[in-house]
Parts: C-alpha cells; structure tokens; sequence
C-alpha cells in the first residue's frame, strides 16, 4: 500500500494512533479475561473488518453489529455476530439469511412481529439463527417491559422452526454519568434484570447469554450480577464523552479529526475546516463539540456544516491560517460514519489505512 | 436504470418528492428572475450533479460549493463554480486547480495566507481564478471585520497575478427566526453593509458581485440593500426547521427519510428504524429532531445513532411493528449527506436514483 505523508493527506481526515488502538484493545481485552466476561466488542463504531478481526484476536468471543450491512464486511471475519437490533423488513432478512453459513447470527429483538418474520426468514433459508429478548433495564428505547412477556417471547423463540433461543440482552445506555458516580445506577439495573432472570429459569428458559455493557460503564462491567456478556463499542477509539466520564485518560483517546485552521478573522476564535459533516453534533454535559487532542483547553464551541469555531478564551495560542490541528469529537461512532477512511499513525507517520466499509447500506 | 419498489426499498432511505422539487425551484427561480437577483444555489444540500443542472436549467446563474469535490462533481455540468469556503492546504488547492478549464472558478476568502496560497496554486497552474472578500455580516464565523481590510485584501487580489477581484460575499447564518420576524435583522445586515462597499468603490474596487442570502431568508433577500447574488441551499428539499420559520408550507417540504417502526416496547412511543445516522442530530427551538411527513404532529423527541423516538402523546395513532413512515429531518443538508442515494418518488413509485457523489473527499 502506497501511504501519503501525513502534512499531505486533505483535511477533514480521521486519524487513529495505533500505540493507543493497541493498548485500548488490550486493556479491555484484559478486563474481560480478568472478570470472567464475554466481550463482544460493538463494531458500529469503527465499522472496519480489519480492526474487528484484531479484536477477535486481542480476544473477543464474537462482535456486535448495528445493520445488515455492517454484518456482511464483518462477516468476512467474524465467525459469531450479533445483530443487536430488530431486523425488520424483507430485504434486511434477506440479507442476512445470505451470509456465509459458517456465520452463527443471534439477533436482538423485543417483539412477536420481528420474532415471526426472523422465523420465516430463516426457514425459508434453511438456517438456524439465534434469539435474544431485549429487555429494558431503564433506558427506556426498546425492550420487553416485564418478566411475564419476556418468558413468552423466549418460549415462542424456543419453540420456533429456524430459530434458536439463546438468552436475554439489554443495553444500559442510559448510565452515561462519571465512573465514580455509577454505583446506584448499576446496583438498580441488577435489581431490575433479577426478576426477568428467575422469571425465565423458572420456566425452563434460563439464558445462556445475559448480554449488556457499554463503554461508559466498561469498567464496571462485573457489577452487573447476572451479566456474563459485554459490548462496548468505543472502547478502542475513546472520544471526548469516554474522556469526560473517566473512562479513559486523555492521552488514551485514539481517535482524532486532523483539521487546518482555515479562518482567525472574527477575533477571540480560530475557525477549522471540521465542522458537523466531519466531527457530528453531538452534546456533552461540558459544553462544546469536541477538544483539541494536543490543547485540551481549546474546546470546539460551535459547528456548522463544514467549520468547526475554536474558542481561544483559555489559552494563549493563536493559531495562524494554515495550521493542523488535532480534533477529538464528543461521540466517535458518529465521526466515523462520516468517514470514508481511517488513517493509522505511529510517530506523525501515516502506518496504515482503513475503509470505512461498514457504512451506510453498501452496494445495493 | 432498473427501478424498486417503494415498499421494497431498505430503510432507512432518503425520499424526494418529484413534484414538489420542481414546484420549489420553479418558485425560487421566478423570486430571482422578479427581483432581478443572481441565483447561485449552494448545491452542498443535495451533492447530486443531476439536480445542480436541473437548477441550471431552472436558470440559476452559477452555483456553489462547499468542497473541492463538491466542485469536481458539480463540474461536469456547471460552467460558473463559486467555491464559498477559502480552500487552504496544497490537496485542495491542487484539486481546484485540476477542474476542467472552461468551469469559471471563484473563491470566498477572508485572509492574506489563503489568498497567497490560492494565487500560487493559479498561477502553477496558468488559471485565473476569481476571488470574492468574504465579509461578516453579524454571523461572527467568518468574514472581514473592517472596510478597511476588505480594501486591503480586495486591493491585493486585484493586483495578484492568477486571481481576479470579483467582489464580495457574506453568509446571514445568523438570521434564523421566523420569517416575519426578520425585518430587523435584515435592515441590520443593510446597514452593516454599506460602509463596505462605499469604501470599496471610493477605493475603485466596486464589486461586480455582492453575493449573499440563505434559504431562512430566501423570500425577503431584495430587502438587503446592494446584494446582487443570493446563494440559497435547501430551497429545493426544505425541511422541518424551513417550515418552523414559514419558509415554506408543510405541504412544500420535498426531502423526508423513509423508515419502519421497528419496535413499540415501551409505552406511549415508538422507535424507528432511522436515527442519528440517518437523520443526524440538530436542534430546533421548538423541539425534537424531526416529525412524520404525514403526521407532523408525531416529533421525533430523541435520537441514537439507528434509533428515533417517535412521541405519541399527541396522536391516537398507534403503529405495529413493520409499519414505514417518512420523515422529515430539520436540517436537510446533514441528513443527505448520510445517504447513498436518494430516491426520486411520484404518486407513491420510484421515478428515479441519484446517487449523492459529491459526499467525502471522494476519490483519492
């Protein structure tokens, strides 16, 4: 592969320092080994096969996918994915009932409408495909609301053609608060998910996964009683938001918009060339869309379309037209999507490139 | 071209409806052709080639862009490209310079470094290239600050081998109310206004071009005193947030993103299949992300990235799972640039495919 200089690539690109990648992956992989956890890393935030298959090897047990899309690039190296969303449609059915046979599917779903048109599917195909009810543990989004209906689901799984009832799945996506300050809110999620878990051995349905986790609570992980499978998504990246919560340090974010100061008329304020099309809109309790990676004290106060307005009220730096910055965003899983490629550095070297193919729908 | 149905499509996906874009170009174009106004569409709010002719037939003068690949694509069919952003950096500049030699470039710029660069690069190149002074009209982005400095820099683009002074330019991002309720605002712009170009002339700068306007202005642009040239983008979609400010009727709004119901768990909502990936995530003032084309009562109130949360307090309308609605985003140009393609949609079939190629870097 040819690699540009860095000074050379155009900006808004996305980079990816991969002394951190590595040591992200790790830690977590770590983590996990340690507290006898499961971790099926969410590749909705790469949305690289490349960088899932170093999670397979770094250990995961399998990943997590958003789309249909997302499961074919990943199904090229994954052996076991989730689809920890509702499959609904004929033509995302379709599509996965056509990857590869050697793929084990488990699919999340909360309702009987999604159940029988995933049964149907994959009769049809001839496939076996996993179920896991989505239950909801306080966020509020999706999920079976009681034990009595989460049995019912799990039993109608259970005994479905072409499906394979294989637990429980919950997303605490509502635990988005520092580290230190989680403890109630896990210790109310084991509380809520007891119920659900007796309700369904007592039926005969005891999960085999009980899966949940983010990247907010990753460390925490093992309060959850009950839980012995993890997907966090933003781990190997971290963005500002993981920073923020404590998460991570901030000389372990990995993920950065490289930018170039493209304004300094309107005093106090550097305008860049990274605006919502490259960082996304996306709000923290802090204020601010982003945070240099190099000044983390010059915040990104305000975006549109294609600038990014860096405020210079905390810092003594004036930056002159023409200067490259580094840009963490709040949230990197909607940076990513509005990549085309990631490039890998190593010591201001361009190591590695990335496409982005787990975007979008992909070829029709 | 081989054409789907639309109950076939994958959602999400992006709609438009055929009859209404025409019938808002047509209007936009008879507003110019009245008012004896330049109309130059700003064609980063659909990046489609296709439709930046159609608007070329409608009569627009020229049009802009917000990147180099923006203007590579809208290159092949738009002979006057103004480019509104200061393009710095070599990959950019290199780019421009490589555009067929019978687009007719202009550039927006605000500083000596992006002017010398941009200069430079035309001259390597053996092109002129037209420069407009981008001013501050009260947005505080970007912009000249002083008359006395749009002099300076007009003066050094006229006399900079490689660059011709055209005149100058202005974005009033800032005026975003309801439309009648921005008569202040605008005569406020006017009187700002005004001194600028009194030095220019009394300098014999006169600008040929006095280029400006935004689609929340569209209809009251002739109210600014002196601006020839207006550069409305999503005049030919509108959105949630142009039909807030009266912009345009309900019944107007030609864009909306097609989704199903994917799950009805929780009580009193339900979550689609379209999130913050689809129809990314701005805010309006009053509220929500977005609402349903057919039941603008129903406001998307919450978005994560492959969900949105549609709000049934206000409706007796209870969808099933596998139900498909379309909705319609409050800021458009965010939302296309999510999409592949769009789907060109009359009298409920698909009429046409373009895809959105102007997305990205593009090529490298």
């Amino acid at each position: 592969m040819n690699l540009p200089n860095l000074d050379s690539i155009e900006t808004p690109a996305a980079l990816v320092d991969e002394d951190r990648l590595e040591s992200n992956l790790h830690k977590a992989a770590a983590y996990m080994r340690e507290r006898g956890l499961r971790w099926r890393p969410h590749t909705k935030t790469h949305k690289v096969p490349e960088l899932a298959a170093r999670q397979l090897r770094a250990g995961a047990a399998g990943i997590t996918v958003a789309t249909p899309r997302e499961a074919e690039v990943m199904g090229t190296v994954a052996e076991d994915v989730l689809l920890a969303y509702s499959p609904v449609g004929d033509s995302k059915l379709a599509r996965l009932m056509a990857l590869p046979r050697k793929v084990r599917l488990s699919v999340g779903l909360d309702s009987r409408e999604a159940l029988a048109g995933l049964a149907g599917a994959a009769r049809g195909a001839g496939r076996t495909v996993g179920v896991l009810v989505e239950l909801d543990m306080g966020m509020r989004r999706v999920g079976v609301q009681t034990p009595e209906e989460t049995v019912a689901l799990a039993r109608e799984a259970a005994g479905a053609q072409g499906l394979e009832y294989r637990g429980v799945m919950f997303y605490p996506g509502h635990i988005r608060m520092p580290m230190a300050e989680q403890g109630p809110a896990l210790a109310e999620v084991s509380r809520r998910l007891a119920p659900f878990l007796e309700a369904l051995e007592a039926a005969g349905l005891k999960p085999e996964v009980v899966s949940g986790g983010s990247t907010p609570t990753l460390w925490r992980s093992h309060e959850v009683v009950g839980m012995n499978e993890v997907r966090p998504g933003i781990t190997p990246f971290f963005d500002r938001a993981s920073a923020w919560m404590g998460v991570c340090g901030w000389e372990e974010v990995a993920y950065s918009v490289l930018a170039t100061v493209v304004s300094t008329a309107v005093p106090g304020q550097a305008v860049i060339d990274a605006g919502s099309k490259a960082l996304a809109k996306e709000e923290l309790p802090v204020g601010g869309y982003g945070a240099l990676l190099e000044r983390p004290e010059v915040v990104v106060h305000a975006l549109s379309e294609e600038h990014g307005l860096l405020d210079l009220s905390r810092t003594a730096w004036r930056p002159r037209v023409g200067e490259r910055v580094r840009v963490v965003p709040n949230h990197v899983c909607v940076s990513v999507n509005l990549q085309e490629e990631l490039w890998a550095v190593r010591a201001g070297q361009v190591v590695g490139r990335w496409d982005v193919t787990g975007r979008g729908r992909g070829p029709a």
